[in-house]
């Protein structure tokens, strides 16, 4: 038997079998475009009649310059079938069949290369076709139209040559568009485009139907080799030996009268989710019609009184179509003569709330698993659906003032202020909505991020303090928005021509990045209101192997965490604690004891702030695990900067020199304060006494931590509920700082129990967030009850990139020029941090096989992130509780994607 | 046949068939003493009779609180061969045989367990004695204290019930000394102790030798449990199941008269190497008498004269031993009536200058392989050996000024600067001494240490940036002297009640960490008047599979390394080029410069400098390779400090408001030069934009280098040399920023041989320092021809440790409380840094086999780091010149005790 290199839209099965069963295979034989068409015609859905030259045709073509042997007689047999099919002949001036002359390949390559339509059409079948339909200016519009795509695609012809000549025939007319060109008009059009040919190539424009079929099949097959396709592969990573299809399809006709139509429809909701076909059509039209939005369209469900059989067909053959591709399909038809043509099928496209809806209706009808569910929402869409945001209308309408790095998203409006304390004042004494506004924000800023609204940045990127923390506690946040100048002294935010000073509106999106003027409406959304999204998360969780926890320092922030799912706390924050107003005199007073004694009496005054914040968190997450971390950052964050003091102790010095009346009482305490200062200075303080050094070298703190701990732990479980304290220490390099100080902290844990005569579960780990104790990790399960990867750290060292310096500098450069693929800090660097953490694992495991594991650093909310955590075999993964939700997605996918042995 | 728990000291053939033949076992079970003495016997070395009891009898008591049947028995057996070849009766009053009973364990546990002498004396033996040697103190002295330390050690009594009457007894006779008290008194003594016995424990003193002996047995396998010797094991980790062994030897004495004596000798002089036996003696002594001093004693080659034969039989016996041991010997003998006894061997503790001859002779004469002789050296020997060093008869008599950390070994004499110009102007103009006084060094203070004679500084650790440097070029160096005080301002060093001023002079011992105030002698070692140092050295090559490099910049140090046996330089940073005085403002244009073309337009000017540098450099070290650093180090480091200029303009300004008459022109250029530098700010500098991000960043710097480079050695190459450059790019993390920059270089350096007309042979290769560049390594080897591991920065990544910062707070204090073993920045950690090492090797080689992979941090030339990159298969080691003979000694040992597969 002769090779095949032809397919009829109804021999998708002999395609199946020759390429032995496998779609995707199908897909690269007959292109995407070819293998859909026949898989349409399969399921009784009516798709023009036509056929499919193969790509191995097209292969053979580009090998030799000429069509295998074989392929013409091939493609003249499938002619005659689909001629029969369609009740047209090719050719035929009384009943002329046309056809479309497309390209497929495997994976679609959008524009890339090219098609021929109304194939068939000259000035007899021309002619024939006015009788039929009684359409003159349809057809010669049609024909010209030929012409000019046969002439540039087919012969090569600059698109100029035919452009000029219609520039000058309508201007000679006085007319300015298109449309105003009548049928006699279009006519003479179609000849003096022939006669472009003509002068161009210097033959005529074949009239010859088949001669334009061979030669628009020729065209398509060497487009695949064309610039625009080549460079586009190349892009895509698609290979060069796959080779395009060719669709010869029968062109039908929607503007063929009152019985004829076409239209778009999705066959749900897309915006909403509704379960409700909806779509639009136009009578007596063709398909740019209703796209151009020239002519006012019908809704769908108006065809069922116009047309009521058509209708009735449609809407099976929509139900026949989700069916079969188990999704909601986005379709374009066309009726000719009251005859129902499907032209595509395809997914559609979604909002977030409908793509929830709907995957979550078709679990309940049955037709797809939950595991399909969780893969059909984005992780994006999770995290739109459930940040505030601006009301599309109103943005239209408003001043755009800045834009800068959309570092946490959601929408905020409130008043500009530019002090952390000003901030607070404003929001706890007058009830104001704030926006913070400031170059870039410290540890001692915290406070008032908490109480803004949202938070604006002229420096910094998506790792830099300001975007962590706000991410952190879910407040809207723009950083770096580098073209607003921020005066601290003046108090004044400009933007251009704009000068904001205190208490004026501003509105801030940090889900785009940008900051605009005024107070714009604001949609809020509410998990509790979306009862399909807890659905879609409930199976979530039933399906990922990971839990997903949340980072958390408040009681507030831990029952929202709870309120969207998180399983316990990974990470609380000790420190923040300390930058509160009433206690970072008393931090300060310690860090400034001359002696342990002195130390020990101010972390005697800080024991019981520490014991009620604890207190709180246990209460409300009662039931579930709480990590808390001791002290981690240097000391010299809770002191004044060095730069300040100095500058005023010498602006005092200098000013005396000139004028000795000068009042110079407050110097010694500045020169104190200076001197303090300046030895707790490092010079790389990312990689300074902090975390577990700090510890050894002042144990008065964390001894006094563990036991507001356990205090507080004792005290929630005497009050009936069900507190699982799990005490992190952070910053372990090797295993021997955790059995210097860890035996110490314990001893206390027993000692509180004693004496508050109760006994409750806890536990010691450590962070992994240095090297060393990733490669060290066996050692360190000898004493670590449980892990947590300190990723932002643990990056920082892996790379040698202090963060802030990084993304001030050279991390984005590395980005543009290609020597990183992203940001490390916002997505795990599998390669490297990645290998660290999975050979921590391993090693700990070893060690101690129950050795739980887990991730507290930002990397914890990025789904791509959560997927390496779920590979390299974590037990949970912790995040900002507004990230809760999006993690919860992002770990059932990870284990549909990976499923673990 | 019973079980034999004794061994005679002849029947060292017996306990070596029980055990299998190892010796190792033989000491397990006889005991180190006993198997050395057994030893002794049987190449007919004279040693006293005696017998052993072996470890198992021991471990039998411990037990079972009784000796294992036959033990009593077979000791009696042995007793009887005892007197039968000491020629004397075991409580025989005529002719008493004396011994003592002394512990002996396998591994040596110095003072831990017990011993008992003089066994054997009663009332009636001690008569004998006295009658035969005419020396009733004598007699009577050993009795008493026989005694006493029977009465201490077997019996248990408090050695206060012994002290308390001899105080009084010679208190009442008016003594104050011991040797003041008679034969008399030594009699009455003895019987005031056997009242204590009598008092103390209710019975008398055992008068049956046999009882004594019984007793003392038992005393010594008690004493394996005691409550010392346990906890001696547990801290040496030596296990408690091996037992002691109990040795039973006749007592010999050399002060039986003029045909007696006792000395001690070694075989060969341990002072300067000499092949002569050195020793000294006394005629009619004891042991101790030589010992203590209290009688002069005679060199060893007068006793020829006296008692010729003894003289030649201790010849021979000391080339026996040396032939035995294969290493000179430290002895102690003793002379009973011109009977010479051998009372002990071991291998003799020597000075550096004698090893080293000592291994060489003993080569040459047979007696011991090369690579027992490059394993008789320590490295610290050689280290010793070729640092100047002051005199230590002068030492003495010097004050010490203050003292700090022995940074860089030698000795210099100098007056003291304060100012790296001035150090350089009082050198090079006045060809002064000088030593450099600073808090501590930048790199813009290099000049001047290296002007300099000596450096002295009060702040900074082993690996600060003086110390760091000071190695590098073997300038003496102490730091961290926190005792002295130094006013920048004044110009004044003040240790206590001393204050210094510019000019005075001082001596800095970088051995020892000390400073002194004056100048002290000085010898000066010289490594071409060490020909058996060369040859030891030539031999290390020989064993060593690690070659070993020098890190030079400058030609001088390169002809230095290349004296001292270097075979390629390993790093060759070429910043320190850049901050030479005429240079610096050119740097400091391009760091200034807007753009690419004002940067390009400063890297000219620097070309012909950098070129001239390099081409000194490839001609020193023709023939070998020279791999050169592309510019590292951030930028800031070449641009005045924020502080100072921030403060000259505040001071400026606010003078200003007091006096408008003051003149404010400079203010505009110190301002911009402010922005300058805090543009170029980071928050932790070691982690930001250095290295190869530095080179991406502004690309037109490394590109001079190359051109540079590659000028250089085209032009060495024209005159005749053979250079080998091999460029070095810093502080990779990615492959891809090597994929980036390493391209444009190579282009550079091709233009230059086609300029040039000539080829030369260069490599493109990369530090390996960024943890991520270890983890990744298989990637990095794609693009590196090699590695070289910049074990400083990866040692601070891995362990997140700033080496400045850690070594000035918590370093100290990890190592006092055994956190750290030791200062990882001077001994590479194995399990964290190093396994990371390894994995490179691995992952690199496994991509490029043929990977040559070097270090060049400070720990090339530490030899346990040294060790470790020859297990890992380093191909060589890099170190500053100084010293590159202790790491071609350690490269020898490395492998001897390392043997690769």
């Amino acid at each position: 038997m002769a090779h095949k290199w032809v397919y009829l839209f109804n021999e998708v099965k002999d395609a199946e079998a020759y390429v032995g069963g496998d779609w995707e295979d199908v897909r690269g034989l007959l292109g995407g475009k070819g293998a859909n068409l026949a898989d349409m015609a399969r399921i009784g859905v009516p798709v023009p009649p036509g056929f499919t030259v193969t790509t191995e045709a097209c292969n053979y073509y580009s090998a030799n310059g000429e069509f295998p042997e074989g392929l013409w007689d091939q493609m003249m047999t499938a002619l005659a079938e689909v001629e029969k099919q369609a009740g047209k002949k090719f050719g035929d001036p009384k009943n002329p069949l046309l056809v479309s002359c497309r390209s497929g390949a495997k994976f679609s390559m959008p524009g890339m290369m090219d098609t021929v339509l109304n194939i068939g059409l000259n000035d007899e079948t021309a002619a024939g076709m006015v009788e039929l339909t009684g359409n003159e200016r349809f057809v010669y519009d049609s024909y010209r139209r030929l012409v000019q795509m046969f002439g540039s695609v087919v012969l090569e012809i600059p698109d100029e040559a035919f452009e000029g000549p219609m520039d000058e025939f309508k201007s000679s007319k006085g007319y300015k568009l298109d449309t105003e060109m009548s049928a006699a008009d279009l006519k003479e059009l179609k000849d003096i485009f022939k006669a472009v040919v003509k002068k161009e190539k210097g033959f005529d424009f074949p009239a010859d139907p088949f001669e334009q079929m061979r030669l628009a099949t020729i065209a398509v097959f060497r487009s695949w080799n064309g610039a625009r396709a080549v460079a586009y592969r190349k892009e895509e990573g698609i290979p060069d030996d796959l080779g395009t299809a060719v669709n010869i399809v029968t062109m039908v006709f929607g503007n063929m009268g009152n019985d004829s139509g076409t239209g778009v429809a999705f066959t749900r909701n897309p915006i909403n989710g509704e379960h409700k076909v909806y779509g639009e059509y136009l009578l007596n039209a063709q398909g740019e019609d209703v796209v151009a939005g020239i002519r006012n369209t019908e809704k769908l469900e108006t065809m069922k009184n116009v047309m009521e059989s058509v209708y009735n067909q449609f809407m099976d053959i929509t139900k026949k179509l989700e069916n079969h591709y188990r999704d909601m399909q986005d379709v374009e038809f066309t009726i000719e003569h009251g005859k129902l043509w499907m032209l595509q099928t395809r997914n559609g496209k979604r909002t977030a709330d409908s793509a929830v809806k709907i995957a979550v209706q078709m679990v309940n009808e049955g037709l797809i698993s939950k595991e399909e569910a969780v893969k059909r929402v984005t992780t994006k869409q999770i995290d739109a659906l459930l940040h505030p945001q601006f009301d599309p209308a109103a943005l239209k309408k408003a001043k755009v003032l800045t834009s800068g790095v959309n570092a946490s998203p959601g929408a905020a409006i409130g008043q500009i202020y530019f002090d952390a304390d000003k901030v607070v004042e404003m929001h706890n004494d007058y009830k104001q909505d704030c926006i913070m506004v400031r170059p870039f924000t410290k540890p001692d800023d915290v406070h008032g991020m908490l109480s803004a609204n949202g938070i604006l940045t002229s420096e910094g990127g998506a790792t830099s303090h300001a975007a962590v923390v706000a991410r952190q506690f879910g407040v809207p946040c723009v950083v770096g928005a580098s073209s607003a100048v921020i005066d601290m002294e003046k108090k004044t935010l400009t933007c251009g021509d704009v000068v904001l000073k205190e208490g004026d509106w501003i509105s801030v999106d940090g889900t785009t990045g940008k900051a605009y003027e005024g107070k714009i409406a604001v949609v809020t959304p509410n998990i509790e209101d979306m009862p399909e999204l807890n659905t879609l998360l409930t199976w979530a969780d039933e399906i990922a192997d990971l839990q997903v926890w949340a980072n958390s320092d408040y009681p507030r922030d831990a029952r929202r965490a709870r309120s969207f799912g998180a399983k316990g706390i990974g990470l609380c924050r000790t420190e923040h604690m300390f930058f509160e107003t009433e206690r970072l005199p008393i931090v300060q007073r310690m860090i400034l004891a001359k002696d342990s004694a002195g130390r020990t009496a101010a972390c005697d005054e800080l024991l019981h702030f520490q014991r009620a914040d604890f207190d709180g968190l246990f209460e409300a997450m009662t039931g579930y695990p709480v990590i808390i971390r001791l002290i981690d950052p240097p000391l010299h964050e809770f002191l004044p900067s060095a730069d300040e003091l100095k500058e005023k102790i010498l602006t005092i010095k200098v000013s005396k020199e000139f004028d000795k009346t000068i009042d110079d009482s407050e110097l010694p305490e500045l020169e104190t304060m200076l001197a303090a200062v300046e030895a707790l200075h490092e010079s790389n303080p990312m990689m300074g006494l902090r975390g577990v050094r700090l510890s050894i070298h002042f144990p008065e703190i964390v001894k006094m931590q563990v036991r507001a701990i356990i205090e507080a732990a004792c005290d929630v479980k005497l009050r009936g509920f069900d507190p699982h304290p799990e005490i992190m220490i952070p910053l372990t390099g090797t295993v021997r700082e955790l059995k210097f100080i860890q035996p110490q902290l314990e001893e206390i844990a027993k000692q509180v129990m004693a004496e508050k005569g109760i006994e409750v579960d806890y536990m010691f780990g450590t962070m992994i967030e240095i090297p060393r104790a990733a490669v060290t990790a066996g050692e360190i399960a000898e004493v670590a009850e449980f892990f947590s990867f300190g990723t932002n750290d643990l990056t920082q060292m892996t790379f040698g990139y202090s963060r802030d310096d990084a993304e001030r500098s050279f991390l984005a450069e590395y980005v543009d020029k290609g020597i990183l693929t992203e940001n490390p800090f916002q997505h795990l660097d599998r390669k490297g941090v990645g290998e660290l953490m999975r050979h921590a694992i391993q090693e700990g495991r070893k060690t101690r096989p129950e050795l739980k594991v887990g991730i507290c650093g930002e990397h914890g909310g990025d789904p791509s992130s959560i997927e390496w955590c779920h590979i390299i075999g974590n037990n949970y993964v912790s995040c900002s509780p507004f990230r809760v939700p999006v993690a919860r997605l992002a770990a059932a996918q990870a284990a549909i994607d990976n499923p673990r042995a």
